[in-house]
């Protein structure tokens, strides 16, 4: 992994804010920081999507992150957003019931709708229909919210594909938080 | 539930040695004894394929498990054998790698080759052949661990399906243990 | 295969009973006694499924194995279980209908009902929920019958996968035995 | 479905010829009268393919058929080729097992290098390669016969489709055949 | 490919015919031509199922063919059965949306449900049932016309799987026409 | 549709920019603009990776978008990449062969194995092992070249879920182009 200290100055602030909020860098910022420009966009269409005011909260967004990124099976993405679905949702437990199997989770009727969707954009977007956003609709979420999820879905499918490619790690750090 | 006190004496004792030792009765139990007869018969396959000598290891088996219950999609069995995998091999971080993608977990060529095997069976039984038992061969197992993987993936195989159908949940405990 | 004399004589004597009933010995019987306290462990769990009294006939009860078995591309025990269920049902044809495409079988609706849940069990035990339940009892299931179809196809998902990993044959009487 | 007496002469003449020879007539001829220019077109195809000469025997031929039938879940087509395999082998016991599982059937490594490639034009014949075809020269088949291979599973894909549409029944005479 | 002149007569007319029609011979009649029989089978069963009159058009006719070859991954047919396609349609973009994804073509909703049931014949025939036909008649079609479609799809399957065989390549013409 | 006169002036220049050159504005720009934020980065992201210099021409950077476009069967992005495709490669035929079946069309094995690549991070992240890397080196592509082949494989799989979430169309013109 590339030293922080050969970076651009613009991501190397970034990074130096994150640790100092966090008290670690999460991997993923190295790990893509090998091509600046592509991590610059990643960061930018991130906080676009997870840090919008509107109908989901943060938390809904981190188990929409989280789910998908299990179906996508990426080690980075459901150990490094576990722990921020559980400090979002202060939930011990959410982020790995979502995980395994959100069918069965403690979630709310509208959350598994949420990540019904989320996991119809993940596995079969080309059949998205009307009747899709009636469902969605029928629980509350605006055009706004349903862009969120699907965006959301999207952008975490391409972040699972490179985690994987990558083979990159969660820092042991995420592990244990927020249990 | 049934509560244990309404459970025939040969049960009742074998719960009450298990909260004994671990503190709580695991959910599987109760949810289970509704047929006592089934329950027994579970516990003693159960017991003959995970408390065997042999050439896995405790944690090896618990392994299997947690890959085997993370493919078929098991909450209660991801979340309660993930604890005693991370106790059985002393490591905080291996359950949580090997539920979401175990190519990508920190363990043996050995161990990835078993948790192949397993899924073979989960997942492609049909098509099984020497080709599979020469590269666990190659790897160090004999014939007896290789019925055990089979054994193992197959057990869990038919306890993953009864927690999903009866949508067991893990207990809380569970999913702290061992961090 | 194992020599009956070198058995348990629990397990001898289990087996020379079958023997005298049907005029041979299964060839399960032979193949899992290798591990006998994993034999008895599966026989009581058989028999705790298959012979209970409740809404399921045993002809259903061999249907859900035979349809079970298919899925899982089992040999010996669609013989085997076809040769029972022909029996059982007074049928010579259903068991190669069931085998091969049960939507298409010569059943009632009712059993096609139990077969789309036993096969619900097998394929995507992730997502029963109680839609799936509504549906059974509309056909007259009650708890006891729904807990025996998933039972039922999750035990023969285990003896399935078991016998394709030990590549079991069924005996040559199998074939033609109730046609 | 239509009388024979309805049909053109020289459809009638094929069926009875066939009743002749067989004893009864197969209901395909009568469930696809219903068209007569298209049953024409496919007794053709498959005499064209089913009576050739070459290095595929007629077992061969009829095992293609059960293998890939099977794995399109058509009963009509497993029902009755499976007699035709049956006696064309001289072999009670082989046309289940292909049916079943043919990994696990009593035949020949060249007659599995022949199963395999029919189901991979059955299913995944986008990716059909010069390696594909290397195997199979490896177990002696010859262009024709590969040709042969390829086409009866094609043409079978076709009829097995057509069967299920039109939930086709085989005959009861077929079951009991050739055991 | 066999030369022309090496055709039986019938053949060889047939094959002057199209070329005076069109310009140039498609590949597929010399592909195939190396099989007379199957060639003159095929053809038939072709022309009775494309040319006949009833309640689809000759243009949705080609649509179910480009539908099912792309889902067959069939490049001769999608870009063969596409060329005309738009000359039926006098369309120069259906085509390529149907092949692409149908579910986001510019096509009417009674276009979609008939494609929606030319893929079940094509992917999922095993389960077609009452409820297929409904849809269907509620679009209009009647026994006919579904007959058709599935026909058509069961077809173009078997032709698909031969074109893949034998890595058929369109001709270059077909590319542009009615663009 | 927003009209481009309410959108930030960086991105109106950006879209008369292309506008300029193309002779139309590409509907993607429009159907993102509702988000600018999201379209900026999405923007920065796509530049960053197919206007690269590297090993990879930029033809090739068109052939993995349009493979895992159609993988993913986005109307928008096979159309209109399949656009650029055949203006790259100055070859009228290629953009169809690959969106079809690549394996079938004329490119070189160098090129398939490219694509091979891109569809395993497209279909199976998850088993990504240094296997593949071998493979796509023993073709002469270096770390980066592959780190672009995942990249761009993983972006569009972003992208064809947004395509098809908004049912997004190509611009008419994009259908003739380069033919």
């Amino acid at each position: 992994m590339p030293d922080t200290a050969d970076l651009p100055e613009d991501l190397r602030n970034v990074i130096l804010g994150v640790q100092e909020r966090t008290g670690f860098v999460p991997n993923v910022f190295l790990a893509l920081s090998h091509r600046p420009d592509e991590l610059r966009a990643f960061l930018a269409y991130h906080d676009a999507l997870m840090e919008r005011d509107g109908g989901l909260t943060k938390a809904d967004r981190e188990m929409v992150v989280v789910a998908t990124s299990a179906n996508n099976d990426c080690q980075y993405c459901v150990v490094a957003h576990g722990a921020i679905l559980r400090i979002r949702a202060r939930d011990p437990m959410v982020a790995d019931q979502v995980a395994i199997n959100y069918h069965k989770a403690d979630i709310t009727d509208r959350q598994k709708a949420m990540l019904d969707f989320a996991l119809t954009v993940a596995d079969d977007s080309r059949s998205i229909s009307d009747g899709d956003f009636e469902v969605l609709r029928s629980h509350g979420f605006d055009d706004d919210d349903i862009w969120d999820i699907a965006g959301i879905s999207s952008l975490f499918g391409m972040s699972n594909r490179m985690a994987n490619f990558l083979s990159m790690r969660p820092n042991d750090e995420f592990y244990a938080m927020g249990r």
